[in-house]
């Protein structure tokens, strides 16, 4: 099947488009998360524009309810070809739209989870490369909403978030930044921080970051860096993970995550996200 | 010495004041907590009206930079003696103005920890039940920063915060609750909360307050409660009380973190924040 195609990852804070000529990526765009208020429907064909667009793919929060078109969460596990068979096709604006499905899991107490667009990435990864196709792998993809994902013979068994990007932002905002939310973020902060979260607890550490600007002079960007390595080191002392971790995502994000596990002695590798989230949408309604 | 005295304990959040006749409480105002806009100078007298002050004593952020005189913080240990006689008095509309100072303190570590206010309620307490100035003791004043305080002999010797309540304020308008935060905190979702903190890491469970509405049906109510027993519970966790604790409080948060101590074994017993605050306030410029 050929026709002009579009794919995008459609997140809480961020839409990604790509226009694909002949199966390749020609063009890319930019818009506002999903959850930045505005029709869905509209924001979608304004960023559009003029692209011609036979086939769209979304990933995402673009199957979220509130979304374009509320999609269901797939219990894990789910292999590669369970998920590119989800989903009839909708139409948007003349186009055949089909969005991704999410998955959910439960740990061994029977606890839920769920995620939306961080599948289309790991299946992705797998496509890229087929090794992660065979055998058990850990993956991290650190963000908004973390998730670590284990992977068996090419199916998604089961995951975890931490919502440790959340909590950096809102926690910048906090009485622990009464000036206001500080620019930088330190180097010399973060590795205070991944440090502390080796020594003790999250929740009775976080008023350090105040405390040693009241007390110890600390600039507002030692306090930010010391906070994201504190959040950042509890993550990673709380998952425990254990063997070679295969971080996908952005290189800033990767290389802070990168030099906690470092500190661990937890070997990682690295993908690019955009790649992969690229990758995984093009499995979807395929030529 | 004799004349008409006010005193107040002004946080954050709230301003409480006390009208004293005879060194008894005669009437109670409230007003806005002194980090909520506006000058404070105009905010006190506006909430002081018509009351006759000769004398005004006030603790918390009424010390703080940006207060009405900043105070300094007395590094650890301090005792009530030292506590009382800080400070030089000050002018305020004619009334003779006097604020507690703050206190200091460093683990074992060396890092800082800071309060402004519940050192009043403390050596409050001792004035209440002079047996507390004998012996070790460990206090806990929960509430949005919530300390615990070690006493030793009548002197306070060091102390930890938690930020727990501004965190559960925080994650009540994030990611968690997109539809606003839920009015209730519900008993059953309060009791699961702090049971998963007994069994992994806040920062890999708060997420589960999400999922578990999108997955299972749980109410935003439920998952409120959920939310204030996951972080009630990592708290006592992180801090590990052994003991008796003492827990110095308004009657719903005490009975919150009285039925997370019970789970964990740990005796308590209460004395009303209020009450405390008062005591130790009248031990400053008394007659």
């Amino acid at each position: 099947m050929s026709g002009s195609r579009v794919i995008g990852d459609w997140g809480g804070t961020r839409l990604r488009l790509w226009r694909l000529e002949d199966g390749e990526v020609a063009e890319r765009r930019e818009g506002p998360g999903i959850l930045t208020g505005g029709d869905p429907g509209e924001t979608l064909a304004a960023i559009l524009g003029d692209w011609p667009a036979d086939r769209i793919v979304l990933c995402g929060m673009a199957g979220a309810r509130g979304g374009l078109h509320e999609m269901p969460y797939l219990p894990c596990p789910v292999s590669a070809d369970q998920w590119r068979a989800q989903g009839k096709a909708h139409e948007f604006a003349g186009s055949r739209l089909r969005i991704a499905a999410g998955l959910s899991c439960r740990d061994a107490s029977g606890r839920p989870d769920v995620m939306r667009g961080e599948e289309t990435q790991i299946i992705g990864a797998m496509a890229l490369e087929p090794e992660l196709a065979t055998g058990t792998h850990l993956v991290l993809l650190p963000g908004t909403h973390s998730k670590w994902v284990r992977l068996d013979d090419g199916a998604i068994v089961g995951f975890r978030t931490c919502p440790t990007g959340e909590l950096f932002a809102l926690l910048g905002r906090s009485s622990l930044f009464p000036e206001g939310e500080a620019a930088g973020n330190d180097n010399e902060g973060f590795a205070a921080g991944l440090q502390r979260a080796d020594e003790r607890g999250l929740l009775s550490t976080l008023f350090e970051a105040r405390a040693a600007q009241l007390v110890d002079g600390r600039s507002g960007n030692w306090a930010q860096g010391f906070l994201s390595g504190l959040l950042i080191g509890a993550e990673i002392v709380e998952m425990a993970p254990e063997g070679t971790v295969l971080v996908i995502g952005d290189a800033g994000l990767t290389a802070r995550y990168g030099e906690a596990l470092a500190r661990r002695g937890v070997p990682m590798r690295a993908m690019d996200g955009e790649a992969c989230a690229i990758a995984g949408l093009r499995l979807i309604d395929e030529d």
